[in-house]
């Protein structure tokens, strides 16, 4: 019997010549990250440990969701991470200014390579699996353990194989494949399992697509959401990774729990509707939805791809009068090469606010939080009662697209309303 | 006896032949300002009165304090000023991404013309003196009242009379002349009195210098700052304004309570040390101070001109890397100019955050709050113990020529010693 890609990346890096599902198993960590959310708490558990970090190379920090600091107690939070990178020598504390959100920032400074394990105290790490990685969120426990230690614990995920065939069509993308992959299998859908994605569909999306749709894995239940590497992704980690690294293929004879097929030339834009990610409807459906605030960007869709689509809709046009837009690049390099595109200069012709990167409105943070009653269409990942702001607002996910079409309509917009 | 221009201003508006230093008058207001902090309040008070807006073409509501919307309660302030706006058909209501922080925005649109009477529910609303008018910060109470009845009573202040002689020498700004002043005269020196500024220096005075002088007039005490409208001023307002304005110039034999003289080409960059903006000192007999936050922007230094001289020196220069710098641009046009002639990829790669238009750090609403112990090199308008986070937090205030300095240095920095 083979094993899936997830169960061959822990045997190795377990040094075992086969895991199962269910099986527990202690395994080294090629990367372990916290934020200025969970970066306290990590570093409080670190210290009970009492000894050295493991490898200062290997320890990520990247203030990101309440920076530039929001209030006192963030500020309090960032400078806690800070210090302590300072104390420990940390390499790769990313200050603000010099940053992105963490998901983005991380593959793009070419801290991801195929075949590695990462554990991260936020739970949209397993964002990397789009770069045949091991990526799992975790606790702040298990981080600061981590970081003493260089090895969490796992329980070996049995794997779901998620079938792709077929291309995407225009407008249509990772966001809207995650979308309706969670749609069809409920947000507990993948509870404790792995998301493995294959099938001729791959080599229609983009890195951009990939990093979308792992990222929000953990939407559908699952540990982890993992790709295969393929000429797209190793495209991607020229330049950016120079170090040795192992991509793992699943056996052809691997054991999948189920297999779940998509053709992706079937699909379309999609919303999910207030208060849940499994809430998914086609946009054309809901386009009679008003519509307060629109957030473009976060770590689920705060990429250079993702401002393209969402300039090419505002290209020339104008957000509605009573709404607000806010765009928000996922990392300092993604908002210079933005500019360089004319992407910002189109979003503030239009009349949307760009922020700097940050996570901000995702979890509520701030940049746009939501006032009782209002509506928001965001990029985001998460649309849970109160996510964005009050218990009484609501937030619909899409693509950029859509989001960006909904800005000009002033209600849930479709992009072939809108576009040139 | 002649009069000096803000006696000249309220006496023609309230009708009367002349007004003197101490007089009650009840004047028609040209324009009631309030912004997402004041503007609930005004509204309330308005509502007691039980009338229409008086005019709704010279009401204006700017969100730009709290804004993005940083949390649930800033949210339903922004809502409750946008729903307001909505219902009376306010003209100037500056939604989100159309707009700029109040003092900025208000002279670039227009709003402001030389011997109009403005008040404003803020307290730098005697920014607009730069340009010939009379403008104040008042209370929720009375900007709700005059919302409704298009008149506010006044005591007519005395007037101090600043003689303004020299140029000032390259790196030296209006902020170090306003800095300097307060330094000479202390935060009470001017205490419901009119600063009015003349003399031959007032020549080599740009609109930004200007603006950013009257701003601070507050933080002497005065209940106003007031500039002559010469060809610089003529200038700027081309353009902008096209209705018909009144420009007052003093009588020569205008009564001054005293005059203050300053001899523009004998200033240094100088720097506010915590916690009052009286504490003046040349920026270089502090260089021994570390930092670590810079602020470029605010109503007070958020202008074309300010990232210009900022930009200027950050310039192929990296921020130091202890330290967070935070730009601001003081609204969507200085945005876009700013990124037009490159100083935003300046700042963004100098590895400076770029924010969306806000007041933000400057009052510790957010985006820059500073944790117990940091130190802050701000181009904003105070330093009071706590005003920007923590309240063992410190504010250093200076021009954007220092703040840029002083970024790069990780201490408090001087324009020559980075300066191509």
């Amino acid at each position: 019997m083979g094993m899936t890609m997830t169960e061959k990346i822990f045997a190795r890096k377990a040094g075992l010549s086969r895991v199962e599902p269910g099986q527990l198993i202690q395994c080294p960590v090629d990367l372990v990250l916290a934020n200025d959310i969970t970066g306290p708490p990590s570093i409080q558990e670190f210290k009970k440990i009492g000894r050295p970090v493991f490898d200062k190379e290997k320890i990520v920090l990247v203030p990101d969701h309440f920076i530039p600091n929001k209030d006192i107690k963030s500020a309090e939070q960032a400078k806690a991470i800070k210090d302590f990178a300072r104390a420990h020598q940390i390499t790769h504390y990313f200050e603000v200014g010099r940053m992105g959100i963490e998901h983005v920032l991380l593959p793009q400074v070419g801290l991801v390579a195929p075949g590695e394990v990462i554990i991260g105290a936020d739970s949209h790490t397993c964002t990397y699996g789009a770069l045949g990685a091991f990526a799992t969120g975790v606790g702040s426990t298990d981080a600061g353990a981590a970081m003493a230690t260089g090895t969490a614990w796992f329980k070996v995920p049995a794997s779901i194989k998620v079938a792709l065939s077929g291309k995407l069509n225009k407008w249509v993308t990772g966001k809207d494949v995650i979308l309706t992959l969670i749609g069809m299998i409920g947000v507990d859908g993948a509870r404790y399992q792995s998301l493995e994605f294959a099938g001729p569909g791959l080599s229609s999306l983009t890195m951009a697509d990939r990093l979308t749709i792992a990222n929000m894995a953990i939407e559908g239940g699952a540990k982890n959401g993992i790709f295969p590497v393929d000429d797209i992704a190793l495209a991607y980690l020229k330049g950016r990774v120079s170090r040795p690294y192992e991509m793992m293929h699943a056996d052809p004879d691997a054991r999948y729990a189920r297999t779940v097929t998509i053709d992706l030339s079937q699909l379309e834009p999609v919303v999910a509707l207030p208060h849940l990610p499994e809430n998914v409807k086609p946009a054309r459906q809901v386009t009679d939805v008003p519509i307060d605030q629109v957030v473009i960007g976060s770590c689920t869709n705060g990429r250079l791809d993702d401002l393209a689509q969402a300039a090419a809709i505002l290209q020339g046009k104008k957000v509605h009068p009573r709404l607000r837009a806010i765009v928000i690049p996922g990392s300092q390099e993604v908002y210079l090469e933005a500019m360089e595109k004319g992407y910002i200069r189109t979003f503030i012709e239009a009349g949307a606010v760009v922020s700097t990167p940050t996570c901000g409105p995702c979890l509520g943070g701030y940049m746009g939080i939501l006032a009782a009653g209002e509506k928001a269409v965001a990029t985001t990942n998460r649309n849970f009662r109160g996510r964005m702001g009050h218990v009484d607002s609501e937030v619909y996910l899409a693509g950029p697209a859509v989001a960006a079409a909904s800005a000009i309509m002033g209600r849930i917009g479709l992009p072939e309303e809108v576009a040139q």
